[in-house]
């Protein structure tokens, strides 16, 4: 199946605004075997536009376009898909329901232009729209599928969701064999020692097309797995999947696409354990994390923001001896800080970290990017001292991620 | 000039990354007034790599390619520009010298493979790597010209902001006339409201390029004024500004791509004023945001994540009979977190928040996305209510994004 994806907008093209719906629709599409061979992106106009579908048309299977349905006058890509298939454009009943309904519940008065939102090309099945005014369009000719929905991210992704990757799948059923995507998160190991470990296995298995995806948080492993039935792929990842773990399961922090966050959480749900933070160098990016999960305030108690001394010292009951002697940023101080933090919020498990985040402030003894992260876990406390790059920004999401990963594998009972 | 960049790479087309670099080429491109006709992207296939050359090539004044270039086997873009541009591959001396002082550097040995990324095609200049070992290529041919850069983000900005900006910028110096690209960042104001305030001052000019750009920290408007020489233009700007600050200036942070976090930290150094934050809901984001901020050691002293009620009331000494009476999201507890905050830190000033992020937990009195801000400043109290929606992760932003507006508008002496 040839797929192309055409993105409409001028705000892409311009570079205000990055082309996420084109990954994520590529993303949804891979998923249930569809490789997208294409992707253009092209400007609100229509000859461009109409010469855009005739090419995309002419090699591919399946077409999809985001962008240029909606209200305002740019929004020519409707009349382009009427012209381009010489269907008439009719007032559809449900669509205009459907805006009726949306302005409606909102208090808002029905214009003449949002009425014209419920003109369709006759030619189309439409996509509906509850969270919108702009339809989507599904249209079959010549064994071919095309469609197109509105560039607003979360309507595009409900149409996504709900109905495109649904309806193309009963169309790729008849796909020859089985395939499998799967993605493994590591964390704590560069991308390098990770190809190393598991090359061998990989190239023991002859099928598997495999990515590495690296980022400030960890190591991606992207695999598809491809075989000739079902029973053959799921032998095939089983066997794959336990070597991997074998060799480097200690890093792979989650396999559905969970945040280390989510994983954590659920470790301390199930042991009923609660959690506090200290942090220093991460001004609160460890607590925000921890509070992303909805229903974390179960086990996370809370924390303190310790960026002075002073308030080390008031709040934390930081030694001013130990700060003078070995330095804020030190093993000692990570120590005391963990201890002072557990002495407050009387939590089971309690993080602390003091670091230089740079860009400035490094010295020769203590260059930038220098960390330490304590954790008090039951009467026990681990220390780490890391050293991590020069930026901010980076340094402040890897040191977050060290910490999380340090509990994890303290909840996990595995090597630290 | 026609201008199309194409990106080489099977992790964008199946999604699991986001075409990131185009939109920063598009942007430094239109910055010089280069406008982007078409972007991209083809897999890693040598065929469609030429063919798409080949179109490209035809249509447009200026080519830009990405990705494709690196040390591994798949990496085919080399081979391909040279077969396309009828030149053959030969070892330029500067860029081998690159590659070896890049590997002395870091203290590894150079290998045959890491030789071969030396070779590039005879017509081509090369746009040297210190950040990795593929060079750059810019090749003019026919009056047009044709540049192709690493994928690896960092390394291809670098090769933009130090070498291709600048030599485009010769080129496009005879441009005909003058423009300039102004973004005016704005928070605390619906897009809609912001449209009619302003729609009437927009059309008084007849020039103007307009894009109104949302997302949950405020909306962007992106202007690109065009004028017949440079005196006009800035006449025009400064006139346009004038009544644009008349007319909604209180909402506009920054005009310079300033964070409001970066605007704040100013304001506070200026003033040598310090701050802490007292964080139910936001569990630590807004320290997160405040310490974003390279030096905002001095002014920020720190703060208390306040996530349970026994910690509200430990170490922020907020009434019991308060939280019991009011609840725990209430201006009341608000008020007292801020003053608990205050008591502790001895700061000039101090911001909490209290509120309910969902996706649960809302009741029919205080529904999902209700938050209270307290503003502590020198001795007096702003406290507001304020309603978002019933995305966690978003309300957060939203919440943190609010308080520092509070903040702003207070340094500045504008209406809360």
């Amino acid at each position: 199946m040839n797929t192309q994806i055409i993105t409409i907008g001028n705000e892409i093209l311009n570079g205000t605004t990055v082309n996420t719906n084109s990954a994520y629709i590529s993303k949804k599409l891979s998923q249930i075997g569809i490789d997208v061979n294409h992707i253009s992106v092209i400007p609100d106009t229509d000859k461009i536009i109409f010469s855009e579908f005739r090419k995309a048309f002419s090699k591919n299977d399946i077409i999809i376009v985001t962008g240029g349905l909606g209200p305002t006058h740019d929004d020519i890509t409707k009349f382009t898909i009427s012209k381009f298939f010489h269907s008439d454009l009719i007032i559809n009943k449900s669509v205009l329901y459907d805006i009726k309904l949306f302005f409606k519940k909102r208090g808002r008065i029905l214009t003449e232009t949002n009425r014209k939102q419920a003109l369709v090309p006759e030619i189309t099945k439409v996509i509906r729209n509850p969270l919108g005014t702009a339809p989507g369009l599904w249209i079959e000719k010549d064994g071919k599928i095309f469609i197109a929905m509105p560039g607003v991210p979360h309507e595009m992704r409900f149409m996504i969701d709900n109905y495109v990757i649904k309806n193309l799948k009963k169309i790729v059923r008849n796909y020859k064999g089985y395939f499998k995507i799967k993605e493994y998160l590591t964390t704590g190991i560069p991308e390098s020692n990770l190809y190393d470990k598991i090359i061998s296995i990989i190239n023991s298995f002859s099928t598997l097309e495999v990515a590495f995806l690296p980022n400030q948080f960890g190591v991606k492993i992207r695999i598809k797995f491809s075989a000739n039935t079902k029973a053959d792929g799921e032998r095939m990842i089983s066997s794959f999947e336990k070597k991997l773990f074998t060799q480097v399961g200690d890093f792979i922090y989650s396999t559905d696409e969970k945040r280390i966050e989510d994983v954590i959480g659920e470790l301390l749900k199930k042991n009923k354990y609660t959690i506090s933070t200290a942090e220093s160098c991460t001004g609160g990016l460890l607590g925000h994390r921890l509070t992303n999960v909805s229903g974390s305030s179960s086990y996370y108690l809370g924390g303190v923001i310790s960026y002075s001394n002073k308030n080390k010292m008031d709040i934390l009951k930081v030694n001013k001896n130990s700060i003078k002697k070995y330095g804020a940023v030190s093993e000692q101080v990570a120590k005391e800080m963990a201890l002072g933090l557990i002495n407050k919020f009387k939590t089971d498990i309690g993080i602390s970290l003091t670091g230089i985040m740079g860009p400035t402030g490094g010295t020769k003894q203590k260059p930038v990017g220098l960390v330490f992260i304590a954790l008090y876990f039951k009467g026990d406390i681990t220390i780490k001292e890391v050293l991590f790059g020069d930026n901010r920004i980076l340094n402040k999401d890897r040191a977050s991620q060290f910490a999380l990963d340090l509990l994890r594998r303290k909840l996990l009972n595995l090597p630290i």
